[in-house]
């Protein structure tokens, strides 16, 4: 694959803050910050990480080349010291973070950087741009694998992806949240991911007749013999060409494709000429600009649907394509005294939580379930015993004990001084992982509409560390 | 810039449709392909072409290498003789298109492709996502830019971009479309787009005071000192200590930037106090998930703001960020006879145009306005006369005669048999063109809700054409 040098790919200001911190000599105080994200695309009950792999590609090829360095020159305001001091830049940070495939709930920081401020602020572009791209994908395409209810859901979205980075990666992510493949090629030399994908209708249209080109596909795809049955009628023409084909040429696999037209009607009749015709085993693959809702209403009608093709609804995340990730100050360690750092709002969801953290799953024991999140500072002890209170910290008269529980750290060590301490397993493992998260939430958090919220909790010794800074903060002002 | 090899970035099914046509032994025909869209974005008046750069830079650059052939042998299917053939494989087609900045209208072929069948059909899924996803972009950053009035707007949303070809080209996209820079920086070093920026809150927050942040930050950046003045109270102390800053250290630019609370509001405050302070100079930037109506709603309101940074819902289009962009087979020609191709549908709007075309856009010689773009047959001349009668393809009825105007051909020229013979304009050169054409549609095309449809009429030959194809299909059902 080719490998691509994405340090200046970064907000400028990015930029001119490390050239100010350099001048004013707090270019090495240790700073920490968090990745996190405030709301879940669609309304839905929880979003799925992904693009930690390549956020680890991408620091470990951070540096800054000559091009780069002559470039900066000829902008404003960047010393001399500073152009040298990046020519020798090398990421030296601490990476936490939460594994890829994981449910994740809002104000989580579900990456977390510690080390030189310069350091940690410089990479915040390109960790959001990469964690918010894949995880709206992977949370995208696990909606839609839910609506299918077990049917294979294909991504086909290559051609309304935004660029080539979104079709690629985009194709990763939605194999991550549960597509059994893809149609875009170069995914599976590069990623393993299986690339599927049989005839367009112009395959069909060249051919001087639609039995001919059905003819023509069979013999050169004997094995596997998917026929698109709506260039001219499904009904008059395409059903009746793909059963004669399959009658003579009798390939192992054989499906039809249908791509235009009222589905669940046509996939009926559909099913019914087939099965008349003695091809039970002929499957039904649908794609037509679906989403969760359309695939959800086509089943309910009793569509008889064998798979599905997901296109741009699916790469774009087109009913909502901004995943909202923030990357945010938690705190700052000068001459060896750290104090936490959190933005104060108005607006209460805004409120960041100070200091380092970690982030616990309290899994129920007798269910199996994720019954909390709870936020705690870094040195305290995980949750346990069989009376440990959560609250919700904007609300903390909503109480509730839990007892019967264990707690798992949800983040792993990913890089330890800029060293990888971390094996990102491979995209097959984190879809299985994935898949079997998602089975450990309630049925109340996977409706698509109005899903329980989950609880995300912060500890008692958080919770009093956040109320104090807001209480200093209103006297200062 | 590093340069990728995008060969193998395309739908698995223009693999398999290759070798199928080269096993059929019609892999050399010629075939017609058109590029056209069918919905504008955000129910607007027009879009705007972009991506064509990109697109010839993809042509030229078509070229299996070792490894792709070495995959595509690990995929059931394909033959060694088309994998040989792959090896030599040299897009060799001609293209037409038309050029980048221009409006463009549902159902023109704003790109065509004539060559072997097996090459114009490989490139289609890559020239559909590069000109899907540019297009969307220019096109809803040149609604935005109406919006702002002539003030600037700035393209802000890397971090939120789905992916990093998203972020880079969908900034060049917004440039195009009108904005004055971005945020980007790779943008200029590759593009020469002004990268733009200044700083975040988490400069502000690591200084120990909101005032020692904005002085060290005034110390580093003499010439151009814009502040953040929202970390804390933009009143109460942003606006005051950006104040004191500025008449301590006499920027040559100073500006403020408000990134959260009632624009309307909190600009109206802060130009006062800035006044009062004898800062008329100082420039108010704004930004916080803006988009056109936003805009348009607060400069309604009379918010005194010179310049906007708009992210997310700009890089994104999220409010429609699905650019439909189809590539449709047109015509084949087989031993040197030609014969047109339609996709009939029941779906009257996704009847495609048969035959080789060419595309005019007549202009109002009194008044310069576009009056409407006509399709014509490639071999028609060009619309001309005192009395010439365009009219409505669904609705024939719907007619009108034109005189004094002057028919100026939408496409150029692209490749010849492979060869580029066009010479793509520079982006800032394009992006005055853009501007210059936008300023050719009447206004009642520019509105954001219910504009005016603009004529897309086919010419009588072409028409007729249409109409003689969709008979002798009807015949054959």
């Amino acid at each position: 694959m080719n490998k691509i040098n994405h340090t200046l790919l970064t907000d400028f200001y990015e930029l001119t803050m490390s050239n100010g911190y350099f001048e004013a000599g707090i270019a090495n105080d240790i700073a920490y910050f968090d990745l996190f994200f405030r709301k879940i695309p669609d309304g839905g009950g929880f979003a799925i990480m992904a693009g930690l792999e390549q956020a680890i590609d991408y620091l470990e090829s951070l540096e800054f080349e000559e091009e780069d360095i002559d470039f900066l020159r000829t902008k404003d305001g960047f010393s001399e010291d500073f152009l040298a001091f990046l020519k020798d830049f090398k990421f030296t940070c601490d990476v936490w973070a939460v594994p890829e495939g994981t449910p994740i709930f809002p104000s989580e920081p579900i990456l977390s950087v510690r080390g030189p401020l310069i350091q940690a602020q410089f990479v915040e572009t390109m960790l959001l741009l990469i964690i918010n791209h894949q995880s709206l994908i992977a949370t995208k395409a696990n909606r839609i694998v839910r609506a299918a209810k077990g049917r294979g859901v294909m991504e086909f979205g290559t051609r309304r992806a935004h660029g080539t980075a979104a079709a690629v990666l985009g194709a990763r992510a939605a194999y991550i949240g549960g597509c059994i493949g893809t149609a875009c090629t170069v995914c599976e030399r590069d990623y393993g991911i299986n690339a599927l994908g049989t005839m367009a209708h112009s395959w069909v249209q060249v051919f001087p007749t639609e039995y001919e080109a059905f003819l023509a596909y069979a013999k050169s795809y004997p094995n596997n013999c998917t026929l698109l049955v709506d260039t001219y009628n499904v009904l008059k023409s395409g059903i009746p060409n793909a059963i004669k084909i399959f009658k003579e040429m009798k390939p192992a696999n054989m499906g039809i494709r249908i791509d235009s037209g009222d589905i669940a009607y046509l996939t009926k009749q559909a099913r019914k000429m087939l099965d008349e015709a003695g091809l039970k085993d002929c499957k039904i693959v649908i794609s037509n600009s679906l989403d969760e809702w359309l695939i959800r209403d086509i089943l309910l009608q009793g569509a008889p649907i064998d798979s599905f093709g997901v296109g741009e609804r699916l790469i774009t995340a087109s009913s909502d394509p901004v995943f909202g990730g923030v990357y945010k100050l938690s705190g700052i360690e000068t001459g060896g005294v750290f104090t936490p750092k959190m933005k104060i709002s108005e607006n209460v969801e805004k409120i960041t939580n100070p200091g380092h953290k970690n982030v616990y799953r309290l899994i129920d024991k007798n269910s199996g379930r994720a019954i909390a999140d709870v936020i705690t500072l870094a040195d305290e002890a995980e949750p346990s015993g069989d009376d440990y209170t959560i609250f919700n910290p904007s609300y903390t008269w909503k109480r509730k004990k839990l007892s019967n529980f264990t707690a798992h750290g949800l983040r792993k060590r990913i890089f330890e001084n800029g060293v990888l301490v971390y094996k990102p397993p491979k995209v097959d493992e984190i879809r299985a992982y994935c898949l079997a998260q998602v089975d450990t939430l309630w049925d109340e958090l996977l409706r698509f509409e109005n899903p329980q919220e989950y609880y995300v909790d912060l500890s008692q010794e958080l919770w009093g560390l956040r109320s104090k800074l807001i209480e200093q903060h209103s006297e200062e002002v």
